[in-house]
């Protein structure tokens, strides 16, 4: 068996190798690649995922798995290498169902239908994108079909993005959520307005740049093994766990959009560079799931970063950089601003009150594709007609509706409701963390982060994908992923800050 | 044959690509990776380098090669397709001759040599270096020895950067080459010495860089296929024919460095942006030689950028970025200063006069060490004998003698006689130029570099490495490389210079 293993966490290193190697071209492309590069990178991106597939999907790799499920049957189930065995086996199984002239196919659309959908939302023109469209929902129903039966289409595809999660457990868990905050947006809307004009004065970005990275080194990021870039897009990217990057962008009359951001890709990058270093070139040096990753970003950027607490310790330093601009502004009002709740059109400017409904839509109307029960015609009117109901508003244009965001152009249907149960998971951790840690608050007020960080490295960090999501989740506070925390905390955040009754 | 050329041109995209990506990995470490990163990237080019080493030397790339070589026969011998199959077996038949066992063992050595050779260097203590260097030059002896036998031991060695390039060819053209150049720095010596004081005034970096961007941008340098960027060691690469990169280094109290240092790489650059369209992805798209890409290097950084002409231009506008500098320096004072001969022990800080000599140096003593009639243990007397014989100085310890250059540590032996054959090149290249442009100082004068550039291009840029360089040069000079007109350029410029007999 030793050596089984062996050989078996040579072979995923590699894969983990070739992995880290396609995000150090994929950040370059992003970060700093002259643009007529374009080219050659995506040959390059097309040969590494060519030698990366073929070497995931070798017959000799099944094999070894094989061997190796039978005999590490009787070790520890949470020890390391039998969840490396289980973990990798799993992704084998998945990886090997999907015929080659699948991915082929879908690699091929997917390239053409980003082009069909950029131009698509640029003249507000859906018919444009609606042909592309098509082709992926029936590609991703064949997906659906590689897979045993399963109680849910939609199944297979959540999988891949939440591994273990079932359609209906999201579905029970968003429809508790969904009338709840739709409420308390509607309570919100009848209040007087935040004002926030004062975050549209001129901050000029060098200082933007400076303030953000105070931030996140206080929060335990460290240019030893991460870097800070401007990218378009702003993302977070690992090459292995002591070089995890990540990028933001600037808005020199709306500082909110660099500063929650940078704050939002450091919680990725705490993730990443927290895993225990045993698992190190394996595929299990990654997070239990998007959602799991997304609570860690969103707990960094929102019940962190958005937090009175924090503006406390901070807020001082922002005005002494911003004296013309918050000089006169206090507190108070800052952190209200930077709070504000306002519907609107586009899910990436969405406040934490507003942005769960975004998502729900979203899968909703991703359900009905797939089950055939919605048509791809008939999206946009589907999609306006939600959308009143859940956020109040109609949107005037596709390009400010369907057409916003780039996930299904890609194919990446299964993905959104990961980022609403990223936000629940953040609550959920946040409440026990606070009962682990009853002077949070009050660490916080000092910009002490070391506890806050340390607890998530212990609890979650550091067992990467071994455990899948609701099981970690139940492991750490008693119970799978719920909504009430998140609605306890918005609750409580809305009805000081609007006066609620 | 187009079956089979077909196929042979996806084997070698592939290996281009794999190729082009560790570039990616190796620009991005000296450049942007923090510092925790070394030790994953480490693994990262390991793993891509075992998978082209597999690929390069693949039994089946070996019987295509051969079908080819035989069906490609009654093709035009300087067709892209014969040239490709001819390089291609070539590199090929090179590769597999050589036993993975020595390649291993030279992997591990020179990467161990690389550290005790950091730390020799340091302390200046070259018995610290020996055991390695020994160890070294025994695996160099046997490297020369899987080839089939040879005029020379180190014929083998420099094949390797100069194909098709015999010892015998470089000791007649360097046996020219000394005497003269021995002389010319003698009668330098004995004239009064260049003032260059105003050239260690303070010299902020940003306005460095933006002078170096302007003259390479007008050489014909775009970033929209380039990068300048900081590197801690100056160095050119390339990820396919539109993204070469370049970087340099800063010191505020000599501007020359980065000045001719970003000229230098831009000169690479210019070869590899060159290369015709038609040869991408195959190994046709690299310069023809070491010496050949060094040509272009030196040529721009000397023949242009340290010439009077050139300065006649950018000079007014070097000094209105730096008037508290440069303001009162006239411009025949600032070309003599960049232009000082001074016998100095670094062969990288060292001026055009006396470069190649520590070139030969280095030559004459790696021929004695692979002949075998010098050893190891020998080597600082020999060099520091040979050192004041030709430079006329005599290194006070070993740091700034023998131990200098990091080229043996890493076994690279038949490397450093390219860097002065490219300085022979470039001049032999720029007399046949300037019969070709007869108005070429003249358009130098008007910071005009179109003409030159496109010279370049059709007449070495284009053709990549389809012709060896001996052959490439007598196609375009009438003559293979030849002394005479380096040291005709050297003798008119420091005789105006130094007024000189």
């Amino acid at each position: 068996m030793r050596r089984l293993l062996k050989q078996l966490k040579t072979t995923l290193a590699e894969l983990s190798d070739l992995h880290a190697i396609s995000a150090v071209l994929d950040w370059d492309q992003q970060t700093y690649m002259p643009p007529m590069g374009a080219d050659d990178r995506g040959n390059q991106l097309a040969t590494l995922a060519r030698i990366r597939h073929k070497r995931a999907t070798a017959p000799a790799l099944g094999r070894l798995l094989d061997k190796l499920a039978v005999q590490t049957r009787d070790l520890d189930p949470d020890s390391d290498d039998a969840c490396l065995v289980r973990v990798s086996k799993r992704e084998y199984e998945k990886t090997t169902r999907i015929p080659s002239s699948w991915v082929s196919e879908f690699a091929r659309l997917t390239t053409l239908a980003q082009s069909s959908w950029i131009e698509a939302r640029r003249e507000a023109n859906f018919a444009r994108f609606l042909p592309d469209l098509q082709r992926i929902i029936e590609l991703r129903r064949a997906y659906a079909g590689f897979f045993p039966p399963s109680a849910h289409i939609y199944d297979p595809l959540l999988d891949d993005f939440e591994p273990g999660m079932k359609t209906a457990e999201v579905q029970a868990i968003f429809n508790a959520l969904r009338p709840e905050q739709v409420a308390l947006v509607k309570a919100i809307a009848s209040q007087p307005a935040v004002d926030t004009s004062f975050l549209t004065r001129e901050y000029p970005e060098q200082s933007q740049w400076e303030f953000g990275l105070d931030v996140i080194q206080r929060f335990g990021y460290s240019l030893q093994s991460g870097r800070l870039d401007r990218a378009a897009h702003p993302f977070c990217t690992s090459f292995g766990m002591n070089d995890v990057r990540i990028t933001t962008r600037f808005n020199p009359n709306w500082p909110s959009s660099a500063m929650f951001g940078t704050m939002h890709e450091t919680g990725h990058a705490l993730y990443d560079l927290g895993f225990d270093p045993a698992l190190a070139r394996t595929p299990l040096a990654s997070g239990a799931s998007m959602a799991l990753h997304e609570s860690q970003s969103r707990m960094w950027e929102n019940l962190v970063g958005r937090s009175l607490p924090f503006w406390k310790f901070f807020y001082p330093r922002l005005q002494s950089i911003f004296p013309g601009q918050l000089g006169e502004v206090s507190l108070e009002s800052f952190y209200r601003a930077v709070n504000r709740v306002q519907p609107s059109f586009i899910r990436v400017e969405a406040d934490e009150a507003t942005y769960n409904l975004h998502i729900m839509l979203r899968m909703e109307l991703e359900i009905a594709l797939m089950e055939g029960s919605l048509e791809a015609k008939d999206l946009p009117a589907a999609w306006n007609q939600r959308f009143e109901e859940y956020i109040g508003l109609t949107p005037p244009n596709d390009r400010l509706g369907v057409l916003q965001d780039i996930h299904w152009s890609g194919g990446m249907f299964g993905y959104f409701p990961t980022y609403a149960l990223g936000n629940l998971v953040s609550a959920q951790l946040w409440e026990k963390i606070n009962q682990d840690i009853p002077d949070l608050t009050g660490q916080v007020e000092q910009g002490q982060f070391g506890a806050l960080r340390e607890w998530l490295r212990q609890n979650i960090h550091r067992h990467g994908s071994k455990f899948e999501p609701q099981e970690l989740i139940r492991r750490v506070t008693g119970s799978g992923i719920t909504p009430q925390p998140y609605l306890r905390y918005l609750k409580a955040k809305y009805s000081s800050i609007y006066s609620l009754g």
